[in-house]
């Protein structure tokens, strides 16, 4: 660990949790994001891959989750900061899925890596649904 | 945020990640958790519920991984400490589950909950295979 890497993580994770608690979830990668962002999800299909690359293709993902769900309530809890350049934080959003008409609950934890002053890595863990 | 509650916080999740660390994931249990423990999967099934409470519940479902899983590899990153109650944990697990002789890679985070100074929550995120 050190001091300095650890607080530059902090200060970046602090940053992060204050504009998604804001629903300024865009703003947060447009301003917070490096141009090489390496976006993880848990899972991926034939449309959407597992793990995307870019500024652009994380924003047509942010794009895409927000034309097809309606946010009915969200809260973001963090952030967990790590001793190193990693800290995480928890989400659950109450959605409707718009092309279904399905409401649930998506809760998650996502994983930043932060590098010179930029969130280099996103990778989230989740469900979807309650079983 | 007090930092009382957040210093507390902070060394159990140091202990809890050293234990697992070491691979020693059932003195953690042992040690930390508080006898009303509750612990939630990202899934369940009919034969292993979603959300099990009671410290012979968690011994149950640890015993069960350990009996049922060959583990090749172990990565343990954190903790990730919050500014209240909670701290972050990500694992990373290259497992061949012997029932079917099928190695993956099993990476997943935890969210504990400490109150009083015992862990009464702990929530996995995780996916279990590659698409």
């Amino acid at each position: 660990m050190t001091t300095a890497s650890s607080s530059a993580t902090a200060a970046i994770a602090e940053e992060l949790v204050s504009f998604c608690k804001a629903g300024r979830n865009m703003d947060a990668i447009e301003t917070l994001y490096s141009p090489d962002i390496v976006s993880i999800e848990s899972m991926g299909n034939a449309s959407m891959p597992r793990e995307v690359k870019g500024l652009d293709a994380v924003r047509g993902k942010g794009e895409w989750w927000r034309t097809n769900n309606e946010v009915h309530a969200a809260t973001v809890d963090g952030p967990f900061v790590g001793d190193d350049d990693k800290f995480a934080v928890y989400y659950n959003y109450d959605v409707t899925f718009k092309p279904t008409g399905k409401r649930n609950n998506m809760e998650e934890m996502a994983l930043y890596t932060v590098k010179d002053g930029k969130v280099v890595r996103e990778q989230f863990f989740y469900r979807t649904s309650d079983t």
